[in-house]
Order: C-alpha cells, then structure tokens, then sequence
C-alpha cells in the first residue's frame, strides 16, 4: 500500500526490456547513437511536429535547464507559488540561470490565477532597472494539487505571456496523466497552446529515471545553449542511449498513455474510497494524485496498518497511485477502514 | 572495431541484471531505499573503510559536485593541464563552484610534475586578496594520458598539498584500470595516500552509468552540503535504486576489477600490435587506453576499414579498449594493418 | 521641491571636505591607508564595540556583500516581501550568494510580522534536501515603508532566528533615521539586539556614496571570505581612502546624527503640511519618508507644479526628504496646495 | 619616493574640484543626472563616435561587466597569462559571467602572442560541446608589462578574433599612458582597430575612482543587458554624478592626457636613473611603468632608504610613476644609490 509517490514505483517490464534491447554492440557517445535518434523521432510523432530534445535523468535537471535557456541571470520566472520548481528543487533554477527569480502568483488547485498573472503582466517593466522583470511563465500540468489545466486554460494564460514577450515552459512531470482525463492531444497541450519548451516526464509514469527537454518552434534556436548547459551541468550522460531507450520503449505503441490511463483510474478509485470514508477531497482529482482531508484519526490509523502517503502543507493528505497500483492495494487499504 | 572511448561499449549483462533485480515493488525514492545502502556497504567493504557517498549518472557530475564540496567560489583547484576538469567538461568545475578558477601545472603523461606543484604551492597566498588561492588538488588516475599513478606517487602530491592546506580530489573515472596495472587495494591508491574525496567510475567500466562521489574521513562532514549541491543540480533523481543497483552489481563478486583487468590486457595486446607496425607509443599503456604515433598515412588505413579512435592533440592517436573489446576485435585492426 | 528620493540630495560640506583634506600625498591601495583605519576606529567608537569593516559605493553592494557571507547558495535569506533587497536589487543577493533564495513575508509597516516569521521557522527544515531552508533573517531599519523598529522590536525577531540558527543582517541605508526617531543608540539597535553584520549607510545622508558593512562578534571570522568577495565583486576600489575620508566626515562631531534629525523633522513638518490638506499617511513616519494617500488630483496639481515625488505601489505616494531640505522647499510645497 | 603603484597617488586637484563644482542642488539619481549626459558626451567627442557608457568605481568592475556582457556562462576569454583579469582580480570575471573561462595564451611584454593567439584560434570548436569555446578576445593597452601596443598590433589581433567570431574588450586601464607613448588617437586605438567594448581607466591616472566602461558599434545593443548586470552587482551608485563628474574632469581640456605625459615622462626618467646604475630593463618602458632587474643588492637599498616598490614574479622589480610622480621623487631615489 505505498501511495508515498509515483516514484516509489518499480519501472515498467517493456521499458526495462527496452533499456536490455539497447544494450548490444557499441555505440556512439553523448547522443550521437540510433536510439537517441529515434527517441527524437517517436516524440516527433506524438507531438505531430519537428522538435528538438535533450534528455536528461531527473526532472529537476529537466526544469531548471529548460529555464536557463530561456531566461537571463536578470530575469525573472513567473510560477504558480506551490510549483514544483519553486517548492521541491532547492533552488535549482536560481542555480543553473545564475540567479534568476522565482516570481510566485497564487491560483486555485495549483493553477495560476488569470487575474493574478494580469496584474503580474501589466506590472511588468523590462526596462526598469531596478525590478527583476519577468523573463518566462512556467506552468505545471498536472498542477502541483493534482489538477490538470485543458489546451484552453494553457493557451489562455500562454497568450498572455506571449504578448508581454514572455517564453513559456511547461512543467510536464505528469504530463501523460493530463492527457488522460483532458482528452488532449500532447500538441493541443504544448505548443498549440503556446509552449516555447516542456519537461516531458517519464519517470514518474513507468520508466526508470528519464525526462526529455523539448524544444518547439523558435525555442528550437536554443538547443545548442542548452546542450552547453547540459553539458557543464554533468546533464550528458556518456551513454545516452540507455536514456533514449527508455524514452523509445516508454512512447512505443502508446504504453506511456495506458499506464497513465490506468494510474488515473486506480486514483478514481482511490478517492471514491477515501471520501466514501469521510474523506473530502482538497483538489480535483484530474490524473494520478488524490488530495483529501482525512476525518480525525484517519490518517493515523492507515499509518499504522502499514499505508505510506503524506501530510501536505493545506492540512490534507496527498495519495499518489502510479501505473502499478493493484486493484488490490486499494482494496487492502479499504479494508483498513472498515 | 570501436576503439572510440571505453563508453562505447554496452553495459555488463550482470549489471543489466542487476538492475532488472532492483526492478520489483515499490522502494523510497531519492535515496531511502535498501540498495542505495548497500552500494554504501559494498563501497565501504571495498575500500575497507567507513564513508559517505552520493551517486550520479555521470563523470562531470562527480567531479564537479566533489569539487563544489571542496572548494570556495573566490578559490582555486590546482589540476593538471591537460585533465578532464579541465578540458573535456565545458566549465562544469566553475558552474558548480560558483566561478573557481582552475590552476594548471604541466607534467609527464598527464601526472602532475612534483616540481611544479612545489613551486606552485609555495606561491600559494591564502591571506592575498588579489589573486585566487588554490582550495583543492586534484589527481586523476588513470590520468587524462592512460598513465597510472602509483600509491606512492598520490600520497606524496597529497601530503604537500595537505601541508598547505588544499583538500585532494581524485578523478577515479578509470580507477579500476589504475588498481589492476598497480597492484594496489583501492584504499592504498585513495584515503590511505591522502584522498578526501574522489569520484569513483563504474561507467566507462562496464556500467550503464554510474559513478559514486566517495567522502572519506574528516570530508564527511561535507556530505550535507554535498546533497544539497547534487538536489539542485538535478542529481538526484527520484529512482535512485537503479544508480544504486548498478553499483552493487558491479562490485559484487569483484566483477568490476575483472572487467578492468580485461580491458587492460586488451589494451596491451592491441599496442603490441601498432607497436609491431611502427607506431609509437606516447605514454606508458598502464590501463586500458592506448596512445601511440602511428607512421604515415596509417591512421587513415584504419580509418578507412571501419576502426574508429581518435586523434589526440599532442599528434599521437588514441585507442580505448573496454570490457567488451574482444580478441577478435584486435585481430581485426591487425588484419588491416597486414 | 525635489522630494523623489534623498539620493537626488548633494553631498554635505563636510563629508566634501573630509574627501578633499583626504586628498594629500600617497596612500597605500585597496585599504591600507590611515583613513580606512580611522573609519573603522571611528565606527567601533560610535557602535561602542570592535568590530570589522568594509567600505562600498552602494547600498546594494553592502547588503548583496553581506548576504553571501552569511547564507550558502543552496540556502534561503527571509526578509520582508516589500524589502529593497526583493524589489529593488535586480536580483543582487541572488547573484552574490550564488543562487540562493529570498523567502518573502509580510507585515505591516514593512515590519516582519512576529507571527508569520514564528510560522516560518517552525516549518524550517535544514535536513529536508528538497526545500530550501533559511539561513539569515534580514530586517531593515528604517523599513521600506519608512517605519522604523525600536531595539526590542529587533531583539525579538533576531532572537527567535537565533534559536532557529540563523544569523541576522540588518539593512541599515537609514539607520541614523531610525535611531533619531526611536533615541536608540547604535549599539542597542544592531548587536546588542542581536545583529550579526549590518549595511551602514551613509549615501542617503550625506556622503556622496559610501556604505559599509560591519561584522559584529562571531561574523568578523567572516572577514576573509567578505574581502574575497568584495574584490571578485569589484568591489575593492584602489584609492580605498575615498570611501574611507567619507566615512570619517560622516561620523565626526555627530554629524550623521544631526543630517538625520534635521531630515526627520522636515519629513514631521512635510506630513503636517499633506495631511493638513486632507492626505492620509500610509504609514508612520519615523524618519526621513512621508507615505501618503493623496485627496484626488492633487499628485497632478503638485506635479504640474514641479514637485516630484514617487507613486507608491500600495497607493500611496512617497515624498523623501534629506538633510537638505528646507524649510523653503515645503513652504513651496505648501504653497501649491492652497 | 612612492613608486609601488599609480593607485597610490592622490587624485589631481582639477579632479577633486569637478567634484565640488558637482555638488550642489538636487540631481536625478542612478545616472539619470545632467553630468552622466556630460560623460557620455564627452567621451563621444574622445573617441570620435557614438558610443554608450557605464561608470563605475573599480577596473575589476569595469573588465568584469564588459566581458560578463560579451561571453555567455559556458564561453571562455581568450587572454594573457599575465593579464590583470586573469592574476588580479580574484575570479571577478568567472563570477561576473556566471562561470566562463579565461584561455591563456603566452606573448612576450604582456602582448599575445601573433602564432599562439592563431593557433588557438584555429583550434577553437564553438560546436564542440565538450571543450570551452572561445567567445571573446580580451587585450590590455598598456599590458600588464607596461607595454603599449600600437593601433596595428591591435588591429590584427582582433581581426583575427573577429573572423573567427569573436567580440574583442580591451583593458585601458592606464590607456592613456599607451596613448601618449604611441601617438595613436583614442578612436585608431579602439573601436577602429576592432575593439568592441572596452574598460576606460581614469583611477590610475587622477581620479579619484572611476572608470568607464564603453560600449562601440554594435556592441551597443548590449547596453540594457550591461545595465542589468551592472545593477546587480552593486554597480549602480545611486549619486552618479560623482563618478561622472570625476569623467568629465578628467576629459577636460585634454587634462587626462597631460598627466599621462607627465607620468610616462617620469618612468623614461626613472628608468634612465635605474638603468644607469646597473639595472636592466625586463619590458619597454612604454607607459609610466618601469620593470627593471637590479643588480645584487640595490633592491634592499631601496626598500632600506623607504623607496616603495614591488617585486615582479620574473626576478624583476616593477616601479611605477604617476601624475604625482615629481623630479624631486626620481632624485631622492637616485641619491640612494649614489
């Protein structure tokens, strides 16, 4: 019964096999191999357009790369005040854009507020020298409440940062879980939305440790800043293929949506469960995550049947179930409540 | 014929296994789990000492954050010349350091020249504040040239620069390979000669990718600082147990120093065989690499029937063997230069 | 009618002539001359301790200079979310400690609120690697609003960052304010309540640009490493005597007291003369800023009237005086508005 | 009989009275005063262009943010072994550009060697991401040596930069010593000898600390990216106006170049003094700086008679006159060795 996070789950036996697969005969250095190739192929694919990537092992490296190609060491990042980046990196991306801001707005379930960025935007002076102006508009899908932005919400506050010279990144840990329960397609949800670069997460949805950078239309011009980035950050693993590997094996024949259609249905599940128990639920329950105020003495008693999830900081409990999550581990934690 | 680079070749199949082992149920991530604290036994076992680690997926991320623990922004590391820090890893020591500068001595083969270090610490000016005093020495063994260090030869650069003062970091990238044409237990050629932090490779060495930053004695007290350094450069990736899988299989059972000791003999056998044709040996062939000046017109023969290797800077050529070379392999170069 | 800010103000005489008698013969470099001796001597005397100094052309260089002593990069600096070094530093503390965060909270009167710094530190976690945790508390005396702390104001919030470990940085750019109003002494409002190192300001009071910072107690091991920064900050100027006669000049005969006072009561008479015709001050006035909401078309009535003076952010509108203010100045004020 | 350094000298009194003159009413602040336009305007007739400026109060300053402007944090500096940036300024421009590195090229006087500056540039990979690239040539006139290049010199050296795609900075920080011993005019020694950003000294030769640093031709467009970082680095005085001020003194009525005359007139005078006595000149005597070996036993004299002077790391001493240097100086100290 670990509902601790979606990382305490093993990797998915294709993409373990995918890693074996690859591992035949030599192959060139720091990218330069089939996989790495094809990897950039397959997501050419599922993003119906040319792009280019850089895959890296976490999605911290991830997120604060993507954001030090896009914003000065003068700049500023605008994010939602319980992101990822802001809350869970310990200052990664201050770190790799050489001290850029997080500049934090509030926004119900994690999504940024439209009046908050609004004000935040017209606020903006690139040429004041004294304020940090900001430089780029991160947003997270899944929110870091478990809730997913549709297209429109993406495109609506991506427009706005675009008219006010804005980049956007996309923090997408859990991207494939807001595929699911939007209906979206990835290219819906990313650059027809108006996203310059995303974190495209795998790791968290079955592979073993792997997230590609991803570099739509103009922001494609940075790649060779974010390679040197990359590089300098220790971001280059000199066997990139078994990185590649995982990210083919991860998108081969849409294993990548099933299990996150199938992390999705076990939350569902999960919450019908807990708030069937007294439970109401902090956050939508948009992807893998369930966030739900416990009654009294609830949480202590799953603790101490052996369930492992956590506290969060607004008084409710975060319950992550993940593609191996067993109809039988939420049964086992029902029945703890019985 | 891949002569490339040892990170060529594929992975070790009973490090691929061992991995496919970490892959069942659920595991702590960011380190928690029961194989990240056995690659900790096992590296303790192994350099029959008790000492922290951290675990990264690559080389320049080792040295860069071991470096970044050692050594102040406003101080200097005193490397060799021609030393990976130095060349091969696009400012990552000044990226992680915060802006250190890195002070270069010349010597033989890619070791230190003692002269140069006794001159160069003498100069050594802690308490002047115009110029950037140097913090940390460090070694690489093998060196960037393919030569060893013996124990003797670490310990006597460490002790000066333990006299005035430097912390000393050893590049262990090829650490097995130095051991195997020594003779020495990884202790001798590490804590024992005054080493207080290293990063000890398993990649090039039959990994799929993997290194270890290895804290000894007093430098432990560093390893605080050290997580907080990896977290936000994005080296702690969530799954850790497949770095930590990787490590315990290639420790286990001393695979590790056979499959170096593999690539060494390959590596001999293969500069008998350049050296039978004419060519030149650049530095002594003490691990599994070889430099050698090839006669005329021979390193486009070579290149020409499909082997590959590099031209290296000084005019000689570089060939790397690696676990995985095989005899035939040899044969093979052999047979074109007939 | 210049009230936009007292760094609009000229120098004093005084601290003009003391730069001038400072004027004679050669002078040892980077400050091993007489006057930043005396400067030193002269600031033990006035905070009635030993102390360490350095001396630097701007507010913004002392208190970036500070934070980096004090806080590692991979740490967080807590101070009010309206603090100059947030809003208008263009990210200086960010830079100098290398990418360390701010970590905002509010409070009225740009006084840290005790309650919300108590929740802050409770929820502090240095062992949690994912979160940055705070290593320094900076306060600002006067506030941002123009408020000032009394020393038990201080004591209370640097004592519980004490308990919580963190050291204490005081932003003193109108520090001879904020004493004039509270009759605080030096001492009592910086160590003695618990400051670790301070930026001194002498700029908006007077001199024609000099700041310095002072480590008190434990801090002054921090000397080394302030210098070292300072130089790599370019920070270190040659003809350090400059910056050291101003201090000098500033200190003598109690001549910052008396800018300060005369500054503060033309502040007193300025907001007599506003609220008299019908504006609300904002906040109170405890030194040299008047914060006041205006009755509608009067900012434009003394705009047009060749006033100037700031829109506030809250509202408001900021009028500063200096000690060169006179009282003809707001009797021309004042003339407008009848 | 002071010759340790030029920076030990006192700023000239037509200097010190530009100040003055300076002081008095209210000026905008943060160079939006009438005397920043002065400078500004004053150095565009100097340099016989349009150009943009940025005053600051140290030459690390001054260097540091013009190459921060011009080299990215994954970029390298190509300089002089012995250049000021690389021996004197403790990792200021590693600190300013977030971690680039400097490139060291050998070159007899201070003056980068014609071969070693093409060799490496011909070995220069902008595309390979391992090694460091070059992005920016940095000179110094006169080199650290004391050396002058002449505008030819300059010229072929950044032409070759420029093909290979380099910005090029220049150090002037005793510029106008070079100018003098050169006949050269400020324009054919700079931007028309393909010079893009350089670093105007005014300190050594006057001032009382202020240096500018100048923005030609296209390298303009940099200017709001300078400003920022400027800002950030507490570079940004709020009372501009006295750096600007000591600028325009310095311009006046060509006042800069008479001391510079005067000062190089002194070193021809000293080292006719130390040459006559046994000493041997170690580089030309082009500005108003003398290298000199003594004969056994002189240096001690010296020191022993209260001359001041420093040690050079080549066995040589270096003296060093200004515009305060007197005839009675340069005899007192050839009376010494009477």
């Amino acid at each position: 019964m670990n509902f601790a996070s979606d990382t305490a789950a093993p990797a998915h036996p294709a993409i373990l096999q995918a890693l074996a697969d690859a591992n035949a005969g030599s192959a060139s250095s720091y990218g330069g191999d089939a996989w790495t190739g094809r990897a950039r192929e397959a997501l050419s694919r599922v993003f119906e357009c040319d792009l280019d990537i850089w895959l890296v092992s976490s999605g911290t490296a991830a997120n604060a790369l993507a954001l030090a190609t896009l914003c000065p060491p003068h700049g500023a990042v605008i994010c939602h005040e319980e992101a990822h980046i802001e809350r869970d990196e310990r200052g990664a991306p201050e770190f790799f854009t050489g001290g850029a801001k997080l500049s934090l707005l509030p926004g119900l379930h994690g999504r940024i507020d439209l009046g908050a960025l609004a004000r935040r935007l017209a606020a903006n002076q690139p040429d004041f020298v004294h304020e940090t102006p900001a430089h780029v508009l991160s947003l997270s899908n899944l929110t870091e409440c478990g809730a997913a932005y549709r297209p429109f919400e993406i495109a609506e506050r991506a427009g706005m940062a675009a008219k006010a010279d804005l980049a956007v990144h996309l923090d997408g840990a859990r991207f494939a879980n807001a595929l699911i329960s939007t209906g979206a397609t990835p290219a819906e949800m990313s650059w027809r939305a108006g996203v310059d670069v995303m974190s495209f997460g795998a790791t968290k949805n079955g592979a073993l440790g792997c997230e590609a950078i991803l570099l739509f239309g103009p922001a494609r011009q940075r790649l060779a800043d974010l390679r040197a980035r990359a590089k300098r950050g220790g971001h280059m693993p000199p066997k990139m293929r078994y990185l590649a590997a995982q990210m083919c094996g991860y998108l081969k024949d849409g294993l990548w949506l099933q299990l996150a259609s199938k992390a999705n249905a076990s939350a569902l599940e999960l919450s019908r469960v807990l708030v069937g128990k007294g439970g109401e639920l902090a956050h939508p329950v948009d992807g893998n995550e369930v966030f739900v105020r416990l009654p009294d003495g609830m949480a202590d008693r799953l603790s101490a049947a052996g369930a492992s999830f956590y506290p969060w900081m607004d008084g409710s409990h975060r319950f992550v179930c993940s593609w191996a999550t067993t109809p039988e581990d939420i049964t086992a934690l029902a029945d703890i409540l019985r």
